[in-house]
């Protein structure tokens, strides 16, 4: 049997990623409409995980995101069991939203709901539609933030019969304007890793892919209290408590990654030249999550596929001043978010001084090149 | 052959709208998180057609909306005869959004795309990707905002094969405070109408449904020059630049209302019983729009089906006080949008003296009452 990857379940990054450039582009001669507003964008936001307007006293950001389609999972289960997660199914929409927000140090304000369903028929299930809506309503309360509002369309021909495609947006902001999270890096900053729950929501495509290769489908037990589709499902982390405790406690962030799509790639999300050596793979205590190695095995990838493609128990990154790194650890064990220090930033040149943008994983002998990760216009 | 109308399309409001009452009632529990930021949530601010939160010296405003299925009219046409009207479609999307930031007096600052696939090979006819990214620029330069970013998911099994879900989500903002559009109306206040271009975004279930019952489709000719799909795609007016006139002006708009989903029904929004007195349907030099008799004629709809849920040729209304109506009709004007003064509201009691909320389209004898518009939990 072929190993599974990105490409074999029929999502091509690189064509929707041009697209992406092609928008961000599109999207760049728009700027100086903001002139009459007396509001300005901030140099090379674009590209990054928020969009920012800055304003004389306060910087207002926008987050418009899609949970993808971890939803179907929640949708199998229910047809096989009768059990409904669509109470995690809310909480996964929301921390896509604002777990991208909180990277540039916004705080989320408000966050809309999109729930697009190819049939009204979908709500006819009262019990999961008022889980979902219960579920968002506590991604709400874990981000700090009110809901407010969104919108519930009924999309014929548009959303697959008998699904719902959940997305929404935050409205956040980052005030005073020195709590900004701007990329300013230096040689030797620590890079301090936040676990995941599990897959949080990347990489859905190719499990649902996977599940349909074995032979008991989501039933497949992981672990002896969990079967494939329930560790799937674990609600994703919310970082937001987070990076507020860190504001708070005046610790400057350098730079924030939320784990998302390109797995381990995402962490030399900036353009420039960095090394971003990973010594440590987990932290003490934090317990494993064996619906990595579960996949890993029965999707046949290796490490470096699914470093490249899933979180691998690493959600969050921030990075800090090495003087700051232990401190910021436990400030997140505090909100009962576990973490460690997970490795160093280096100057990024080659062996003949070139530059050189990569994540390197010492332990497994895996590195990344900048090529791998190609997401600004 | 039986009517269409949107039982018969497959779009239940009266599922959807429990389960929107059901979200209103969750976001509610949610409003306390706003204290620690510093802002508030004005009253009365749920279920109007964009969320608001309110700081000492200015309201900021977000909403989440969608396009609804109209691309799919584009896609058709596409397929039948070459024509790409997806610059129109990317307006489109934008002023779905646009159009209900407004009603409540905010301008928007930045929007965001979702543009949600079922297989990015969607992206592989890049005339189509590049006219949709150009169109969404567009209806940005049209409302004065940046676009500030977006989402481009892949949603195998979620969205339709060959599709795109679009939707999005602005920020914007009312400042002074003094120009928020709040909903305080008195009796003799004037309705101003402003023209729309054609369906705009609302009751294409019901028109894809019809263009599969007639002989010649989507080819059907409407008039001379215009066929069936070229009708319904002609794109969405944006009034954002009129709502800016108006504030620029000092005009004091009381209350504005974006027609979409329920037709006229939307003119009373408000909850208050009030009698929305239609007198003229349209206004002078304003072109008639044909579309809707060639839909009500091949639906089999009388006019207060058509009325109830198309814009029958009424995109946007404001009401203000009698003495500012005509000023406000010759600002629609001078920036390009056509309007008329359309009704007078009056005193809602009924001839018991009982309270009345209703819309009365005189011309017609149509009167929609108070129960067949429930948009608010």
């Amino acid at each position: 049997m072929k190993p599974l990857d990105y490409h074999s379940s029929g999502v091509n990054y690189d064509v929707l990623d041009e697209f992406k450039r092609h928008c961000q582009r599109s999207a760049a001669t728009t700027t100086g409409l903001l002139a009459k507003h007396g509001v300005t964008e901030p140099a090379g936001i674009r590209g990054e995980s928020a969009y920012l307007l800055e304003t004389p006293d306060e910087y207002i950001a926008h987050v418009e995101e899609g949970l993808g389609t971890k939803n179907l999972v929640a949708d199998a289960l229910l047809k096989l069991t009768g059990e409904c997660h669509y109470h995690a199914i809310g909480v996964d929409t929301v921390a896509s939203i604002v777990n991208d927000l909180i990277t540039v140090g916004a705080l989320p304000l408000s966050i809309a709901m999109h729930a697009a369903v190819g049939n009204a028929s979908w709500f006819e299930n009262t019990n999961r539609a008022r889980d979902l809506a219960e579920g968002f309503a506590e991604g709400c309360r874990q981000s700090g933030a009110v809901w407010g509002g969104g919108e519930t369309p009924a999309l014929k021909n548009l959303v697959c019969d008998d699904t719902i495609v959940l997305a929404g947006s935050t409205l956040g902001r980052i005030k005073p304007k020195e709590l900004r999270i701007a990329g300013q890096l230096q040689a030797g900053d620590a890079m301090v890793f936040l676990a995941s729950s599990g897959i949080h929501a990347n990489g859905l495509t190719l499990c649902r892919d996977l599940a349909s290769r074995l032979p008991q489908g989501y039933l497949t037990p992981v672990t002896e209290s969990q079967n494939f589709a329930q560790a799937l499902l674990a609600p994703t982390r919310i970082y937001v408590p987070f990076i507020e405790a860190c504001q708070e406690a005046g610790i400057q962030l350098k730079y924030a990654v939320n784990l998302t799509g390109h797995g381990w790639r995402k962490l030399m999300r900036l353009d420039e030249p960095w090394i971003y050596r990973c010594k440590r793979l987990t932290g003490e205590g934090i317990p494993p999550l064996p619906i990595f190695d579960f996949i890993a095995q029965h999707a046949g990838l290796d490490a470096k596929g699914m470093y490249g493609t899933f979180n691998m128990g690493l959600g969050f990154a921030v990075y800090v001043s090495p003087v700051d790194a232990m401190h910021c650890v436990g400030i997140a064990r505090q909100v009962g978010l576990p973490a460690w220090i997970g490795g160093v930033i280096e100057q990024g040149t080659d062996a003949a001084g070139k530059p050189r943008r990569a994540v390197e994983i010492e332990q497994l002998g895996i590195a990344f090149e900048g090529d791998s990760l190609q997401i600004r216009a």
